[in-house]
C-alpha cells in the first residue's frame, strides 16, 4: 500500500508512530512560518504541519506550492496538536511531516469540493466523479451499499436463495414499455430487458425454490419522470407455501432490521389499512401517517342549507388542520388558489375558523348558521384554535384534491419530519381496475395476481368490488414495495385472463409458459417487490443510482453518461449492421 | 404458513408432536395394508405413513390416489420409525397421517425428477423449471447464491463498497461488440449494455471512493462459445493507493474465503508465475498446475542429426509422461491421431518410451542413437517407466500444441482431479500483442493497463517487449480473474492510445471523459475482475445462470427462454414503433 494508515484512523495512541498516508490536498494554510494541511480521503480528513525551521526547506517549498486536490503521499511523525479541534475523529493529532511526494497534480477543481458548494446542479451532474468526492454525496452511495448488504444478510438467515434471473429475456408484455435489445448473432430476433423477473420467480416457486430473493436491476422504456428512471433496482422476492399474513410479517421483519441496522432507529409495528378505509380516509392509497387529518364527510351536514355547490356536489368532505385558525387571510387565499392550479384542479376551498374565543368564522356563514358550523365542528373533532377545510365535488376527484391539501397543510404545519417513520401495510387492493381509455379492465397489480376466494363470483356480476390477495408497504405517504399472494393453477389464471379481454389465443401465447408450468404441482406462493431506490430516499440515501452516476439532475431525458448524449454516429451502426429507424 | 416444519427437519426430538408438512409427492408405495408417501421440499423428504385400520377409509383413499409430483399438506404426529433409513437426516421418523389436502394436481413429469434422471439435455431444458426441482441441479444455484453471499461478506469486511454502476450506457467501443438497446424516449439514439464496469470503476476511484466492488451482469453480443455467454457474471473490484501486491493479497484472500467458507478446503497458497515462464514451460498462459508434465527444449539434443522435420523445426519441445511407458501401439497411433486433428494442427508426433527395464524407444530410431536418447531422457528427467513425447515446428504454433497434448496426457493418467484445487497467479503480461488481421498491436489486458515503468523506453524501440502490471488468477487451467494496476496520468494514457493507433481526436472523443478526469486529481489506483460463472463452475456449481434458466444446454445460440425463441412478431414492432433491418 501507498499509506500505512487512511486519514481518518490516528488518534493520540499513534503519537511518535512513522507514518506514511496518501490522499487529496482539502485545504493549505499558511501562517507565520507554518503551512497547515489538510489531507482527506473517504475514511477522514488528517492535518499534517511543516514549519520554519525544523522542516527542510525544499520541503516546505513543496508544501506551500500544493493546490486543493492534488494527490499527495506524506510521510512524517504522528503528535499531538497544541490546539485541538474536536469536531473530528483525527482532531487530537496531527503529523509532522518529514516527506512529501505529490503522486498526481490536479487542475483547479470547477466547484467547492466541500459539504457546502459553490457548483450548480449542471456543473456538478458534469463533473460527477468531482461531486462523488463531497462526503454528503459519497455518503448517499455508502448508505445505499449497507442497505443492500443488510438486506442479503438478512434473506440469507431466512433462508431466502438469490437467484439471478436473465436480463436479456423474450419480450412478455407487462404494464410498461419493454427496451428491445436486437441480436447481431441470430438477426431478426430480439431480446428483451426485463420489467421485473415476476414470471422468472414465479417459475422458480414452482420448481420448489421455496424462498428466492434477488437485489436486481428492472428497466422500462418510459418517459422519465421524478420517481421513475429508465433502470431501478428491486428487492424482489417469493415464497412457498405462505398466506398473505406470513409475506407481510416476513417483510415488516426485513424492513425494521434494515431501520434497526441501517438507521439505528426502532421502527414501530406497521399498521394495517384496506385500500377502502384508504381512499375513504386519506383519498389515497399511500397515505402519510405522520400527521392524521383525517377526512371527515359532510354530505349529511352541509346538504340542503342552499349552498348550490355543496347541495350539487356527489360529495362534501374536508380535514381539520389543528391549531390553523391563526391562518391570515392573505395565507387562505394562497391555499384558495393553490387547490385552484390546474394540477390540483378543485373549484374552490370552503374554510371555517374555530377561533379561539369559540367563535366559528367560515367563508360560507351566508348559508350555514353557527349552530350548523358547531355540528361542523363536532364532526371534525374540532377544538378552538383550528382550521377546517372543506372542498366538494365528483367523489373520486374530491378526494384526490383533498389528499393533496392534506399533504401540503402537513408541510406547512411541519407535521412531515423526515426523521420521523410510520409505515403501513395497506391491504385489500382492488383486483381489477377500470381504464377509461381503453373501456376495460386493468389488473391494479398484475395478471397473476390472486382475488380473494369469497369474491371470485363477484367477477362476473361486478368485477370492479372483487378484491384482490394484494398489499403495499407505505412509509411516510411513499410506496416502498407492493405484492400479492398469486394465481397457482392454470383455471383460475385462464379466468384472470379472460376478465382482462384477453382471448385464450393471446392467453396462451404470451403465458402459455407459466399455465403449463402450473400443470405440473405448483404450490401456492406469493411475493413482493421493495423499490430500493425509494427505499434508499426515505433512509437519506440516493434516489437512484443512475441520478448519482449518469442522469442529470433536471431529469431532461437525455443520458449523458459520464460527459454527453448516447448517440451512436451513423457510420458505428453502419458497421455494426444494424438501421433503426423510428416511426413518426 | 401451511406448514409447522419443513420436510428435512423433523427428528427422534419431535417425537409425538403434531405437524404439518407440505410439499411435493416423491414417491406413493403401498403394501399389505400400508401406503408410504415419500413429501419433498427443498430441504428434504419425509414420510407419510397411511395404515389399513388405523387410517379412515376416506384417507386411505386419498393417499393411494396421489401421483408424483402432486402438491400437498399433510397434518398428523411424528412417530418412531420401525425400519430407520440412515441414509436422509430425517430417517428415523415418519408422519402418521391424519389429514391430506392436495394443494395441486400434476400431470405425469416429462421425465424422472431424481437425481439420476432419465430426461435428454433437451427435455429437461424444455421443462427447464421441472428439472431445477432436482436436487444436483437446485443445489448448484444454491452454491452461487452461497458464493455470492460470502464473496460480499468477505468484501464488505475489507472495506470495500459495492456500487451498482447503470447497465444502460453509453457506448463505449472495448474488445468485442455492444449490444445496442435503441430508446424510445430519445428517438435515433441508442444505449448500450456495458461489457464491463471498467471506466465506471476508474471514475469512482478519481472520485475516492477507494474500494469498489460489485457483483454484476456484463454484456457481449457475440458467438456463443461453450465458455462465452451473452450475459455474464463478474465480480468487478478496483483500489486506490495500492500496488499489484496489495491486490493480489487481497484478492487471494477473497479465494481462499470463499474456498474455506464455501467449499470447506483449505486452499494452499496461490503461487506466482511470469507471463513468460508460463508460456515457455506450459506453451499456456493459464496453466493447469494439478500436475507438473513442463516443456522440456530440445533443439540442442534434437538438432543436427539428420532428421530433417527436427533439423527444419524453430522448436523442439517435448513433456515427459510420468509412468505411460506402457501405452500400447493402438494408445500412441491414436494419440498421434488426436495431434494431427485440425483442432491441434501437429503434423506429427515423436515419442521415446523409457522402458522399464531401462531400454529406450523411440519412432525416430533411425536418426537417434540409444546415447542420444539417453541424453534426452536426462534432460527430460525421465525415470524407466516414462513416456516421452515431442513436437516441432513453428515456435508459437508448436507451444500451443504441446499444450493441448499436456492437458490431454493429465486428463488420461487421472491427473485432473476435479477435488484438488491449484491457483496460480500469472504475472507479468505483455503490455501489447500484435494482431496478424490489422497488423497492428492491440492491448493484451484493455488500454487502461499501465505499463512497467522501466518498460515505457521500449514502447518506442520494441513494442512487443514491454510489460504490464497485469495479472490473471488461474486455477486448474482454467483463468478465473484478471486486472492490472491502471494509468492514473493523462500524458501515459495518450501515450498508450497514440500506441494502439488511435488518432488523438479519437482518443479524445472515445476516452476524453477518462483523460479529462485524470487532470483533477486523480490516485493510483488497480483492479481486478473474477468471472463469476467459471469460479462457481471451478466449485462445482452453476457455469452460467443463463444456462440453468434460459439457454439450452446445446449452446446452439437460439435464446429459449422458458419455452421458446425469442422472436418480436412484425405487428409487435409495428407497435413499438421501432423497425429494425438487418445488413445482409
Amino acid at each position: 500500500m501507498l499509506r500505512t494508515h487512511t486519514c481518518g484512523e490516528l488518534r493520540l495512541e499513534h503519537i511518535n508512530q512513522e507514518v506514511t498516508l496518501a490522499g487529496w490536498i482539502q485545504r493549505v494554510r499558511n501562517k507565520g512560518g507554518l503551512i497547515w494541511v489538510d489531507l482527506r480521503d473517504r475514511y477522514g480528513v488528517t492535518q499534517l504541519i511543516f514549519e520554519e525551521g525544523s522542516t527542510e526547506k525544499a520541503l516546505l517549498e513543496k508544501a506551500s506550492q500544493l493546490g486543493r486536490e492534488f494527490v499527495v503521499q506524506a510521510t512524517g511523525k504522528v503528535i499531538e496538536r497544541t490546539s485541538k479541534n474536536d469536531k473530528i475523529p483525527t482532531g487530537h493529532i496531527e503529523i509532522k511531516a518529514d516527506s512529501l511526494q505529490v503522486l498526481n497534480a490536479a487542475k483547479v477543481p470547477p466547484f467547492i469540493i466541500e459539504d457546502e458548494t459553490d457548483g450548480g446542479d449542471e456543473l456538478r451532474m458534469k463533473y460527477r466523479y468531482l461531486d462523488l468526492r463531497r462526503n454528503v454525496v459519497r455518503e448517499k452511495l455508502q448508505l445505499r451499499h449497507r442497505m443492500m448488504q443488510e438486506t442479503r444478510r438478512y434473506m440469507d438467515d431466512q433462508q431466502f436463495i438469490e437467484v439471478e434471473t436473465p436480463v436479456l429475456i423474450k419480450s412478455t408484455p407487462e404494464g410498461a414499455r419493454d427496451f428491445v435489445v436486437p441480436s447481431r448473432v441470430n438477426p431478426g430476433e430480439f431480446y428483451a430487458l426485463p420489467q421485473s423477473p415476476q414470471t422468472f420467480k414465479q417459475l422458480l416457486m414452482v420448481s420448489g425454490f421455496d424462498r428466492y430473493f434477488q437485489i436486481v436491476k428492472c428497466f422500462r422504456d418510459e418517459d422519465l419522470r421524478a420517481d421513475r428512471q429508465p433502470e431501478f433496482t428491486q428487492i424482489d422476492c417469493e415464497m412457498s407455501f405462505v398466506d398473505q399474513e406470513d409475506i407481510l410479517s416476513t417483510f415488516e421483519g426485513l424492513t425494521k432490521h434494515l431501520f434497526n441496522t441501517v438507521k439505528g432507529v426502532q421502527l414501530e409495528e406497521v399498521k394495517r389499512m384496506t385500500y377502502a378505509d384508504a381512499m375513504k380516509f386519506y383519498g389515497n392509497d399511500k397515505p402519510d401517517l405522520r400527521f392524521d387529518m383525517k377526512f371527515v364527510e359532510l354530505n349529511d351536514l352541509a346538504k340542503g342549507k342552499g349552498f348550490g355547490i355543496f347541495d350539487s356536489a356527489e360529495l362534501v368532505v374536508g380535514i381539520c388542520a389543528k391549531g390553523a385558525a391563526e391562518y391570515t387571510r392573505k395565507q387562505l387565499d394562497a391555499l384558495t388558489e393553490w387547490v385552484k392550479r390546474p394540477q390540483i384542479g378543485a373549484k374552490g376551498l370552503v374554510y371555517v375558523k374555530y377561533n379561539a374565543d369559540g367563535s366559528l368564522k367560515s367563508t360560507v356563514d351566508k348559508f350555514y348558521s353557527a349552530e350548523d358550523l358547531t355540528q361542523w365542528a363536532q364532526a371534525f373533532n374540532a377544538e378552538p384554535g383550528d382550521l377546517m377545510l372543506v372542498l366538494s365535488g365528483e367523489e373520486g376527484k374530491v378526494r384526490k384534491q383533498l389528499s393533496e391539501l392534506r399533504l401540503k397543510m402537513g408541510e406547512e404545519l411541519g407535521l412531515r419530519d423526515r426523521n420521523v417513520f410510520k409505515p403501513l401495510w395497506v391491504v385489500d387492493f382492488p383486483l381489477l381496475e377500470w381504464d377509461e381509455e381503453t373501456e376495460r379492465f386493468h389488473a391494479m397489480h398484475h395478471p397473476f395476481t390472486s382475488p380473494k376466494r369469497e369474491d371470485i363470483p363477484l367477477l362476473e356480476t361486478n368485477p370492479g368490488a372483487v378484491r384482490a390477495n394484494a398489499y403495499d408497504l407505505v412509509i411516510n405517504g411513499v410506496e416502498i414495495g407492493g405484492g400479492s399472494i398469486r394465481i397457482h393453477d392454470r383455471p383460475t389464471q385462464q379466468l384472470m385472463f379472460k376478465h382482462l379481454g384477453f382471448s385464450e389465443e393471446e392467453a396462451q401465447k404470451q403465458f402459455g409458459f407459466l399455465m403449463e408450468a402450473f400443470e405440473y404441482g405448483a404450490p401456492p406462493h406469493g411475493g413482493i417487490a421493495f423499490g430500493f431506490d425509494r427505499l434508499c430516499a426515505i433512509f437519506g440515501g440516493s434516489d437512484s443510482i443512475r441520478d448519482y452516476i449518469a442522469f442529470p439532475k433536471n431529469n431532461s431525458g437525455r443520458d449523458v453518461m459520464i460527459d454527453s448524449p448516447s448517440s451512436i454516429a451513423e457510420d458505428q451502426l453502419e458497421e455494426l449492421s444494424i438501421r433503426v429507424q423510428l416511426k413518426k
